[in-house]
């Protein structure tokens, strides 16, 4: 049996429900903690579920922001400092991570609060997670408020990379699976994932 | 053992390998079929990995196209026509979902060259794929083309959702697990996933 919602139902739903049929829509999420510093030297740890790929070559990032809600931190760090962190969260450190969305007051490093151990690169001044498998290491490029909804679209260029040398193979891929990786759906539900296998380039 | 990258190394390397990193680098990727028509009634299918939640109320969804590959079809329709579908893409549907991004003529829909069914809502002229689990309608209400590398932005405004009933939990949660939804790494691995389970709202 099919549901079917228009729209006047939908808005017509509780909040919450709301909140969690529409973030559920998009599918799996990739599950990213986002590293910042400020500077005084306070970094800052937000776990961010809206990472895409923008582009390969200039290689390119992309995620958004909600600016009333905790990472408004995260955002007038990078601001700042026109540099943040993606580190990808795995099957250990998803707890910790999802942890890290509670309102903790600035002065209190979400890396202390969770258990996590900041790691600097020469490449940038903010930090790495160094419990996460793959760390990537962003500037600031593009920056834009959404008129639809004052969220916040940020864009950064990838400068570092640093992943255990066996996830990668050598066309490039690299194994997720391998790596712990997990991924989210909604706003609080974690998964593992298994690869069905690779698809050839396909041709008409 | 670390592999490190800095930016002149990516720079450096060979053009699939740098694709195909970069591409992993974002994580575990939602999968979806992107509906359009023109207005002479020619459908057309392409499968995104860059669809992401934008925000739940309005109900919200954003999608990143490649205005110089395939998808330029969809662009196209869904600015002439102001709307489009999203369809999940689950794992009876994958190897069909992946040969919509093969290069065919415009006369040829895509539904027809994989064997696929559109469908039709009242509400929007987009065709819905009739085989997908998770399928939403939206209206286009913001474009914009990225500085950075001239992908095209889309954010569109859910008006219709339509799924299985026993997918959807009495709170708002949907069962992508259930549903046999898959999630992409990099341009074409393909995953299943398994709930780790649901997490509590955090407090510090």
């Amino acid at each position: 049996m099919k549901a079917i919602f228009d729209r006047a139902q939908i808005d017509a739903m509780e909040r919450r429900m709301r909140a969690n049929l529409i973030n559920c829509l998009a599918g799996y999420k990739s599950a990213n903690l986002i590293g910042t510093v400020d500077s005084a030297g306070h970094t800052n740890l937000a776990l961010m579920s809206s990472v895409f790929h923008v582009g390969a070559n200039p290689p390119l990032m992309g995620l958004l922001l909600r600016p009333h809600t905790v990472p408004r931190h995260s955002l007038e760090n990078i601001i700042e400092q026109g540099c943040f962190t993606l580190n990808a969260v795995d099957r250990l450190l998803y707890r910790q991570a999802h942890q890290t969305t509670a309102r903790y007051p600035r002065e209190l490093s979400e890396f202390d609060a969770v258990g996590l151990t900041p790691v600097f690169s020469e490449k940038l001044t903010a930090p790495y997670v160094a419990q996460s498998p793959i760390q990537i290491g962003l500037t600031l490029v593009d920056r834009q408020t959404m008129a639809v909804n004052d969220t916040v679209l940020v864009i950064g260029e990838i400068i570092e990379i640093r992943l255990a040398e066996h996830l990668l193979a050598a066309d490039g891929q690299v194994d997720l699976h391998e790596a712990g990786l997990v991924c989210v759906s909604g706003l609080d539900e974690y998964h593992v994932a298994e690869s069905l296998g690779r698809q050839a380039y396909p041709k008409p």
